[in-house]
């Protein structure tokens, strides 16, 4: 055949006037639910530093040393610049792996080195164990509200999200086997319950101790693998952290760890701690996902844990966080009286209901023209609930700075309230909304 | 219901008995693809110094200046630790993507900085072109042979991978017709063309100038998007890049381009050029699955660029990996004249048929005892060919290495070809085989 003949089948892209994207017809089935948000360039705006963004979820770094971390640096490369510079095993650096236990170990994990698998942060993690046991229209179990990056997550797996609702002591086990239950009579595939225990994100509430047990318990029954996601434990303000999930279930319990918040997100350096078999898939998903992690981050954030006191560096961003938190929850006492919120114990997020009639969503473009900036709850579930709520971060921004970004809230509260009482309540059904994480939201 | 009442279909896992891994039902039909290579021990063992490993594809790092890469480390946590340490966009840093822009160039490569996403090494931008265009049944075409990261990729993604042969000028047109037109006959659906032009891996061998333009056509008209996967092309041992496919055809094209040759692979720094739509899925599939790449990591080599003869060092490491390809192929014409091979004029790889009889697969573990290791030739098949070659790398150890390692594994050979004359081939069949890419493989 000449390539003058025309091929059987051919649709040439061209071929197809004026349709904009020329491969729509090629993409995959789970690519069609790939949807850039309509609230993006809100967010573009709300980065202008005229701004106050309780939107992001970037920890605050300017307390961590970087004239050490800089010499840090400089000697990894000068002198172990052939292995740091190079390609490293898909599993991660032991050493690394190693200095991990210590970490976890303030958790109550008891793990080895081979249990764990370093990855590009535990988003990585989470969407390779995703992609390990999720089957397109498996179910994943998941507290309602959750993480929007897992949401990204499942649905890039056409997995159906099933909520469970959460309550001021975490994810209820009661509501948990009643929705096991209800999917198990339905015939549905449940392949993971999905879990962020310590200062949730976004709704700021932790698992109680009493309650881990019973939800293990309840998943290991029907057969469920609980994935722990727990960036935040670390950073409690008051006591001991709870033991993990994990350290009470090797085998039932994969959990996800990461450096992103109790030290830098951006060596982008997470891990996961998985039952054996369930490892092994994970170091091959990873390798065929990117080679290895980055040896570079890696031997830095070892350097780190290995030469700075990084037991101390946590404690230092707990008290800054917990004054951040205060700052929260005393300005929202002071200036929006008229909704609710939950006080959490540690972490970045608190979550704000409004009130009755208004939406945080259609709100949104009004707060931020009011320079002020927050994540509307509906980005936090897979079925569109959530516009009652918002998630405020008091993670990046300074006490005074979240005080007037509060004020400015009200301002827009009470003007949304007042056009509320005239012509009714907002419509719930508006264009926008988070389909997509956006590091900005992490 | 209380947690005493047996749950409606529940299959508690360690009531399956002596079953190893208790989550085995529970995995993805994805994951059953996912195989450890049964000669991943091997190379454990070929990686001990007393062995010259002709296997891997690791860069040598010992030409870069290390001293000053660890000053400019410094200097950048230092002075800008707020953001290298900090999430940073899901498409990349926008003064990185910019210098991309000055590395493809040499290539004649004419693209926006909108046009580039960032990815983990140019594997994750395989890995999510893939997961954006492949269902489970799609066909993926490919060289024969081709690179066993790719192979890994379209695994995991459940394509079917076709082969067209390609000869001493690369992928050969005529066959490609050939295959495509067989495939639509058959009512196959074909997402991709995937080719590394230069310098190929495995094979050796780059892609004429002139057979560019009709591979493109082809494609076209057959409504194929091209997959270009770049790692090598700068490094070539003779006068001037060949212009590449992307520079030829921007809306049928995404082309994957990567540091990790050129520069250092320890960054995990790579990246794709895509038509605007791909380019939007790309940035939310990256989202998805890392948040973003590593601020630290972009950083770092934007500074490299900025600040050193990049262009002087990437001539350095053709002249060193030069001197290693002469080192290779005059050590196997004086020492296994009874093998062919492929003279590449660039990159880290040649392609070596074995005298007749001999299988590469079955000849590992006697070549690795003879402290020689390589890659037999099947890894680089999706269908069990290849077991008469062999991918030799002269990449990473200095020429008398090399010429020692070539030594070795001619009397390997001569022992194998003396087996085979006393009692025939050795078992095509064996149970050895490269399943997973192996960030040595590289």
């Amino acid at each position: 055949m000449t390539p003058e003949t025309p091929a059987v089948g051919a649709t040439p892209p061209t071929a197809q006037g004026t349709r904009l994207d020329p491969w729509l017809d090629a993409y995959a089935d789970r690519a069609h639910s790939m949807r850039a948000s309509e609230i993006r360039a809100l967010f573009a705006v709300a980065n202008r530093p005229e701004v106050v963004s309780l939107a992001g979820g970037m920890p605050y770094l300017e307390g961590l040393p970087l004239g050490v971390l800089g010499e840090l640096s400089q000697r990894l490369v000068a002198t172990r610049g052939t292995t740091a510079l190079q390609y490293g095993s898909a599993q991660g650096d032991e050493t690394l792996r190693e200095q991990i236990l210590d970490v976890m170990h303030l958790e109550g994990i008891d793990a080895h080195p081979d249990d764990v698998v370093v990855t590009t942060g535990s988003q990585q993690a989470l969407d390779l164990v995703t992609r390990i046991f999720v089957n397109p229209g498996d179910v994943v179990v998941a507290e309602a509200p959750t993480y929007v990056g897992a949401l990204g997550v499942f649905r890039a797996a056409q997995a159906d999200v099933v909520h469970v609702p959460l309550d001021a002591d975490g994810l209820i086990p009661a509501a948990l086997e009643e929705t096991l239950t209800a999917l198990a009579r339905a015939g549905r595939r449940v392949k993971l319950l999905y879990t962020v225990p310590n200062f949730h994100n976004p709704a700021g509430v932790t698992l109680s101790a009493s309650r881990r047990p019973q939800i293990l318990e309840i998943a290991h029954r029907f057969g469920v693998l609980v994935l722990e996601d727990n960036p935040y434990g670390l950073l409690g303000f008051e006591g001991d952290p709870i033991p993990a999930l994990r350290s009470l279930d090797a085998d039932g319990v994969v959990y996800l760890g990461s450096f992103s918040k109790t030290f830098a997100p951006g060596y982008r350096v997470g891990w996961a701690v998985a039952p054996h078999a369930v490892r092994e898939k994970l170091v091959l998903a990873s390798e065929s996902a990117i080679l290895c992690p980055s040896s570079a981050s890696q031997l830095a954030i070892s350097a780190y844990l290995s030469t700075c006191d990084w037991r101390g560096q946590i404690k230092t961003f707990r008290e800054l966080y917990r004054e951040r938190r205060d700052a929260m929850v005393g300005a929202l006492a002071e200036h929006l009286p008229s909704a609710t919120w939950t006080v959490p114990d540690g972490g970045f997020y608190t979550w704000v209901k409004l009130p009755a009639g208004l939406d945080a969503k259609a709100m949104l473009p009004r707060a931020v023209t009011a320079r002020v900036a927050y994540v509307p709850g509906t980005a936090f579930y897979a079925d569109g609930q959530g516009g009652d709520h918002m998630r405020l971060s008091y993670c990046f921004p300074t006490p005074d700075r979240i005080r007037e970004g509060v004020r400015r809230l009200a301002g827009v509260v009470a003007g949304e309230s007042e056009l509320v009482s005239l012509f009714g309540v907002s419509d719930p059904h508006g264009p926008l909304g988070v389909q997509q994480p956006g590091p900005d939201l992490a």
